[in-house]
């Protein structure tokens, strides 16, 4: 008796303690209130005592409110605790600007008009401005967007490795390096979050193609794991700090990847002490017991379709709802656990909408289209230039012959979950005409690719021939062509959900081009895709710029590399190969990709992209890091600072760069670094630094590139863990991965 | 040159103040920022400087902006300045919970599921409380249901003037008299807009009834509008400080209320300072002129169905979209009319959207679901009570037969636009079940009245003679019969659109009570109602109690009072005529009530409810201010403080009341004054004071109401101003208008 009185008494103190620490003494006219909102003791970010906060909120939660917080109450949002005022969580796909509104719980658009907003630059050509600053522009301007937007978390950035040309969805991510993409994830998540936006870095991890995404088990070595497709993800939690996570759709070594021991538990939530929330991909969970003990936080999009009844709504039935809570009911998975992706839920609240000191956002505003066309320009690289074919002076009474689908084609629309409701794009054609007031510019489509469905290919019902011969007549009665083709965001092209079924040009651009060709000489390429292409006609045409998917001033941007306005200084954020088969992962055949549809074999190892085409000395169409400038630069006094390290230091390499042309123009200083004689295989050598210096025509400047020596390491499987080889490694300086400047020689002991 | 450039200097000498003024210091990679949001010096609830800041908005806006803010942009929201951060306005239905999510441009529910709510008791019954702590308790905690379902501004409460009981919207207002609306609205408000939400008190005003309210023209005296109609609206400005208003359908002299130049610029902005916005109903606004000139600032709800083009939204043909931007382009409208909208608004979002300190409200929780039980219980208003007929003892074994449809339809359902999806909804079947456990209960539904839909009625298809048959029998074999009928929130009954056909109760409500009287003598009836109904039974039946609609807790609190855990405690807020041609409203003929279509006349002038059975001597069946308890109280000691007063005198009333009964209880104490020989036609007296006490049985207390002498001034139309006559008045005190204790004298010199 006096045992269960003592513990009443306990209780009753607990209790009274709670309501003291949640309570502030200036309540106003509220009876009984377990949770005052009103008065909650916010500081920003995260107030000191924010642990303390969430433990005293999970102890006033029933089992079946923590439960209904791990799992979606919509296509978009998850619940939050209505009678404590702990608001919901809305979410938007990104990551290249704030997708429209989605109705409650079918795919369909909401038809809202409010949600027209700023499409920004694909990913890839974010990477491609080998611009950290950029990245950080683009992050503070998309998070204020998704914060007017009032949309909690953004689902992005992507940071999957390119592995492949054919991955229909690595127009979203930021290419084949590692180094490269955790240099410019970071700041776009920072920037992002300092809105009270959470980013969700995305997905983790192995999703390098989209065919057969949803099961497909990747089986790949620890060192490539750890060293190719695990660093941008690394530094987005480490570095970046991302309050989000989310899980991919495929499986690894026959675990997927959503709810895994070994990648979320162990890599990400131990080592990595991620404390943010792990969130599914829309239907990517596929077990309750994985999902609770493997590390999923929060379950979105798993197909429930008709299973809503009068007294149950589909969400009931999802693996982290009411199986979930049966096995916590049962004592068969501990409360802890579920406590735990509570308490994450709770912290990221905090962050973002329970954080009042969060700013309002803002939208559509002139300096997100500012910082749009930044990156749109600052991303296009100039693949090929002859008889300075670029840039076309916008004075002169030329005729123009802009040819090719993609000169008007939308490209915020399609793609899957990326696409936008974009308040504005300017196409191509619109941006030259715009720009190119003295030429006559004539317009004709060429081909016709037929309109953008999600997951299945609807032909154009335009007559081709006649497309094409107007495209012709065009070329013949111009002074210069322009062909603006490439690929679109139709299904199998640039899209989610499918991958490309050719490395070729599709539509028969590739014969058009040698058709105009045969009439019209001067001719120049302007692509515009998110992945590589083959280029039968490369030889034969003046000029070739690769430029993305670009977002609203897409069109302005291309008139500003191709009027001169801007010098390009974009640089491949991913090989472009001659053919497929020089590609690493379509060296090995099938089993390496696609697969044989159940397993899939990353054979190519550690050799992904510039560390193939190095190493196995097969020499690429256009190299990683490659891209050229309307001037020139010479880089001089190339030195390290020491000779020798040991694993503590950091080297320093410096060098001098002049704009020795007769332009104003920008130039990426790249350093790659490769082991003479390892005791493993690695690759000739690997990106470890670089800088972009933007210089005045006849200006030189110091530019040093520091280097942890520890970062040289390679991941030793025999050990498990990082490796710092001793001896010798050589230092490559220059402005691509095939263009070295110089090769020093350094000693780590 | 020189005026010019000193122009210049001093708009960029104005700007650069505006940037530094509008800027804090630590703003982050921002490149360009007109309004840095992210940074606004906020302070809770209106910053000192507020005004100032509203003017450097208004200063960076477009004239294309600030149109677009006073027109909606969907059903229930208007466009913020996306650019500039500004963010848009939610609104919600009201005003007995926050109405479900309504489709962006169809007047469909979204079926999200995330909108089920707490329902509260309908404002009659808040009115019946005479309880004004209480209806601060219903605004507070409706207000953070609005708060936590993100609504800037809920569209309630109602204070339109009781004038008869056919108006289908009856059930939404508070009731005949405008003391006692005043008292009860003020609280109401001020505990919505603690939550940093905008109470709308609607509609402005003389909309009176349903039918033709679209267009019907009022015309009434200057002194009825200004001592009968306005009172309860002017406390909600002037005490109340309502953050909006909105306009009504009906017109008034000719030009509707929703824009005009007697009723919204002079009488409410100009003499009452109303500082908030004036928001239309939706559809009531008819005219670009008016409604530019005439007051209304936001325009929400015309129909423009069918207009959307590709290119234009329908919302660009609102009378306050583009004919206004035009009239203003034309400079035909100053520029000042729409800066003056635009500020009242910018005003109102520092209030609620733009207030940071707002807190995040709160749905569900039971301290909600409390006060809705507490207002229930306090509300319900006992009528009928022969020996000792209530309460029922739920200790005994009796069978108890609960016949009639209301015992069990849904009444949060229907009604019209304060439809809601309620979380929960105790039938009073239900209730009583859960509370009668040692009764054996039979439930018989009598008849059927069919389902509900708005703008038509939908006849039942059950065999209604089936459903009395099955009733009788159930009388038969019971000892006590509960008959739970009245009307309901269908077209044609207690629903918005329409006003009721009959004073009589409906579907044979009449008849059956007859027949169940002729087997079962032990019949007491509960109203379930808006609205007074004709009573042909009433000295047949033992008892009868007038329940309203109760809304998530309504079975519960009927089961309160039925059982006796409650002591009823409710007063009529209307008084409830024997015949319709009692009414005063309805003994003018049609054109005093509904008018001919086109006009109609408050021949009744100011002698609306009490006032004219008062005056008029015409007995009421229970009158305004009656409601019985199951104890019993004496008013004894009745005096004033002084016997002669000046204008700025307060008068004070006192009195003791005493429980004199069994039971712990609470009576209302009223204060009614009425002047001797007036030289204008005035009421017997009219409420200018009352006092709610609770005394637990044999207990006594001293009241006291205090009342400003000048409060007894009449509108006085020879010189359009209040008119304070001296001489003698009576003072009533008593706890019903018919019920008075004591006439006493006093004089104002």
């Amino acid at each position: 008796m006096r045992t269960q009185y003592l513990f009443k008494l306990s209780i009753k103190l607990c209790l009274s303690f709670l309501m003291i620490f949640l309570f502030n003494t200036n309540i106003q006219a509220q009876k009984i209130s377990e949770f005052p909102t009103s008065n909650y003791d916010f500081s920003n970010p995260l107030p000191q005592n924010i642990d303390t906060k969430i433990d005293s909120i999970i102890s006033l939660l029933t089992l079946e409110e923590k439960v209904a917080m791990c799992h979606a109450q919509s296509k978009f949002s998850t619940p939050g605790v209505a009678r404590l005022g702990i608001p919901e969580i809305w979410m938007s796909d990104g990551p290249h600007g704030v997708r429209g509104e989605i109705n409650w719980d079918n795919w369909g658009y909401a038809d809202w008009t409010n949600d027209y907003i700023t499409a920004f630059p694909a990913l890839t050509c974010l990477a491609a401005t080998f611009n950290p600053k950029l990245s950080n522009d683009y992050g503070v301007n998309v998070g204020e967007e998704a914060r007017y937007r009032k949309k909690d978390i953004l689902l992005g950035p992507g940071v999957n490795i390119y592995r492949t040309p054919l991955n229909g969805r690595n127009f979203e991510y930021m290419g084949e390096d590692p180094f490269l993409a955790s240099k410019m994830v970071v700041p776009y998540i920072k920037g992002v979050q300092q809105n009270g936006v959470a980013a969700c870095v995305k997905h983790y991890v192995l999703n390098n193609q989209e065919l057969w995404r949803g099961h497909i088990n990747v089986e790949v070595s620890d060192r490539a794991l750890y060293e190719i497709y695990l660093p941008a993800f690394k530094a987005a939690v480490e570095e970046g700090e991302a309050w989000s996570i989310m899980g991919a759709y495929n499986q690894f070594r026959g675990q997927h990847t959503t709810h895994h021991q070994l990648l979320t538990n162990k890599i990400l939530k131990e080592d990595w002490a991620f404390d943010g929330v792990v969130i599914s991909d829309w239907g990517s969970t596929h077990n309750t017991n994985e999902a609770a003990l493997f590390g999923l936080d929060m379950e979105m999009g798993t197909g429930t379709d008709g299973l809503t009844s009068s007294t149950e709504s589909a969400y009931d039935y999802y693996y982290l709802a009411n199986p979930f809570l049966k096995l916590l009911k049962d004592k068969e998975i501990d409360e802890e656990v579920v406590n735990d992706k509570v308490r994450r839920i709770l912290k990221l609240m905090f962050r973002t909408n329970m954080n009042p000191t969060r700013n309002f956002g803002r939208m559509n505003n002139v300096e997100h289209l500012e910082v749009a066309r930044n990156i749109a320009t600052e991303g296009i690289v100039l693949l090929k230039n002859e008889n300075q074919f670029f840039p076309i002076n916008p004075s002169k009474k030329l005729t123009i012959a802009v040819i090719g689908e993609n000169a008007t084609r939308p490209m915020t629309i399609g793609g899957g979950s990326s696409e936008l409701k974009a308040k504005l794009e300017v196409s191509p054609l619109q941006g030259l005409q715009s720009r190119f007031k003295n030429a006559t510019i004539i317009h004709a489509m060429g081909y016709s690719s037929g309109p953008s469905a999600y997951g299945r290919v609807i032909p154009s019902n335009l007559d081709q021939n006649k497309l094409k011969q107007e495209a012709l007549e065009a070329a013949a009665k111009s002074d210069i062509v322009l062909f603006i083709g490439g690929l679109n965001k139709s299904y199998l092209q640039d899209c989610e959900g499918g991958d490309r079924t050719q490395f070729e040009l599709p539509f028969g651009q590739d014969g058009l081009i040698d058709e105009i060709l045969a009439i019209n000489k001067n001719t120049g390429v302007v692509l515009v895709s998110g992945n590589a292409v083959a280029m039968p006609w490369l030889s034969k045409v003046q000029g070739v710029m690769q430029t993305w998917y670009l977002g609203s001033e897409a069109g302005n941007a291309i008139a500003d590399i191709i009027s001169g306005d801007a010098n390009p200084s974009g640089k491949l954020p991913f090989s472009f190969p001659v053919k497929l088969k020089d590609n690493a992962a379509h060296s090995f055949g099938e089993l390496s990709y696609p697969g044989d549809s159940i397993n899939q074999y990353y054979k190519e190892d550690i050799l992904v992209g510039y560390r193939w085409h190095d190493t196995k000395k097969i020499e690429s169409l256009f190299s990683f890091g490659y891209g050229l400038s309307y001037t020139s630069f010479e880089i001089s006094d190339i030195k390290t600072d020491k000779k020798t390290y040991t694993a503590d230091n950091q080297i320093k390499i410096s060098c001098k760069v002049t704009n020795t042309g007769n332009s104003d123009g920008a130039e990426v200083i790249q350093v790659y670094i490769g082991k003479h004689k390892s005791k493993v295989k690695r690759a000739l050598k690997e990106l470890k630094g670089f800088q972009k210096v933007k210089l005045i025509k006849g200006e030189t400047n110091e530019v040093e590139v520091v280097i942890n020596a520890k970062d040289l390491s390679f991941y030793d499987e025999t050990v498990s863990d990082w490796n710092l080889e001793k001896g010798t490694y050589y230092v490559y300086v220059g402005n691509a991965s095939n263009s070295i400047s110089e090769k020093l020689k350094i000693k780590i002991e």
